[in-house]
């Protein structure tokens, strides 16, 4: 369906030329993808990943190599990115507008490359994250919208945003987050930092929308939230519930993990400066 | 994935009761659906469809009956509706409220029931359409985007909107639009008026979309009209080229076919009566 073809000539060339010289070139890239059809981020025996298609369209570009591709971190299946981070090394020095025209190219439709940057090989996507920016999106119409189903939870019940938003504001700062982890983790530290917690109404789409942003999110810690938030949106739960789940760390006790279709990474955040 | 479940013995049980009596009652229904996971609208043997889908639902509602369905039209594999309609007859008197949400626990997330009315037996949903609106929508941003894939022609092309508006004035009216018609079709009378037809640039979703309003549309004519008129926005084409082809009544002189995934039916007239 991708209406652009490419000549990839000019890097398999390239390629030969400079890998026996054995240099290696790290480049930092912004993805975005719809997750709709795919089983995570990461590779997996039991379907296909975003990161399958990544190593499949750079063996395809430097005409058969491998290139392991490291990104900021995991997505799970059915989750959005509008600003995924990875890096990789190439084996050639490559121009960085013709490398993402090539591998839009290459790439399915789903997955967009919006930016590719040539960073100092000390640059690790996953180590040096200093932040990240999630939203999740909630259609509240009362009429279930067809074409909204992938990217929203459809959630056709009246919501107190101010409640929602005042219970939100007692997660800013650090604090042990247990209560909203998935059991199935195997982090150990729980204590993570938000900076913004906070739920509005766009307009423009007939949405409600979450956004957070922190220095890092355990398993399934963003849905909990929203899962728990919007209880209490709905009047299930009291104001205080999220500071009452923090104390308890419990993830008994707190809402229902929101589904994964509402959930976007929006940015990735580096060295505190944002990179897009 | 629905949140709605409904109990259906209300339905089952007036239908017992009511069949017996030999009475049939006619609705009409407002659908929408995302025609992106079927072969089309009607029932194929190479894959599901919205028709079979609407069967399915309307099976379980009357414990095994089967229940014909009629459209105003086909859609293509691909296409979607904000607005098509349907009727069927049912065997019993059923709550138009109640069914509509009775059918829409039923069908699967990506086809929405939007209104069900109770309409005379003699109204028919295909012989009695005297207008449709469709629909045709165009990202035109320069990055392709992941999630419009499904639902618009990504064209990352500059486009003369005003001489694409010069253009379309020439088909406004009763013309033969064999030029505009799949070679496929088993129509002989290719005359149809046309009301409306119009470009316009939509600024809440970076969008460039067509409308066409008109009595009727041959097999393929949305889209064989928006492939030439795109070509004249690119300069592709002379800004009289719709009416040279209007003329000329070849298929093959015009511009490609667009893909469906652009394509909207969204609203079907009867009466010279807008239903919605």
């Amino acid at each position: 369906m991708r209406q652009v073809s490419f000549d990839l000539s000019y890097f398999q060339f390239s390629i030969i030329e400079r890998s026996e010289e054995g240099l290696m070139n790290r480049y930092k890239a912004i993805i975005a993808y719809d997750g709709t059809n795919y089983v995570g981020y990461q590779v997996q025996k039991n379907g296909n990943s975003i990161q399958a298609e990544l190593n499949k369209a750079l063996k395809k570009m430097t005409k058969g190599l491998y290139i392991p591709v490291c990104a900021s971190g995991r997505t799970d299946a059915g989750v959005h990115a509008n600003g995924q981070v990875i890096h990789f090394d190439y084996p050639s020095d490559i121009d960085i507008n013709g490398a993402k025209r090539a591998l839009n190219s290459l790439l399915p439709s789903d997955i967009l490359v919006k930016k590719v940057e040539k960073v100092d090989e000390s640059f690790h996507a996953r180590y040096d994250v200093t932040g990240k920016r999630y939203l999740y999106r909630v259609s509240t119409t009362q009429a279930i919208d067809p074409f909204k189903r992938l990217y929203t939870l459809q959630h056709p019940y009246r919501l107190d945003l101010e409640k929602m938003q005042l219970a939100l504001n007692d997660i800013i700062g650090t604090h042990d987050f247990t209560s909203f982890c998935s059991t199935k983790t195997d982090k150990e530290d729980k204590v993570r930092t938000i900076y913004r917690a906070e739920v509005y109404r766009d307009e423009k789409n007939n949405e409600v929308c979450f956004m957070f942003e922190g220095n890092g999110f355990l398993y399934n810690m963003v849905r909990i939230l929203v899962g728990t938030t919007l209880q209490i949106g709905n009047g299930l739960r009291p104001v205080n519930e999220l500071q009452r789940l923090l104390e308890v760390k419990k993830r008994s006790e707190a809402g229902p993990t929101a589904p994964p279709q509402g959930l976007f990474l929006d940015e990735v955040f580096y060295c505190d400066i944002k990179i897009d």
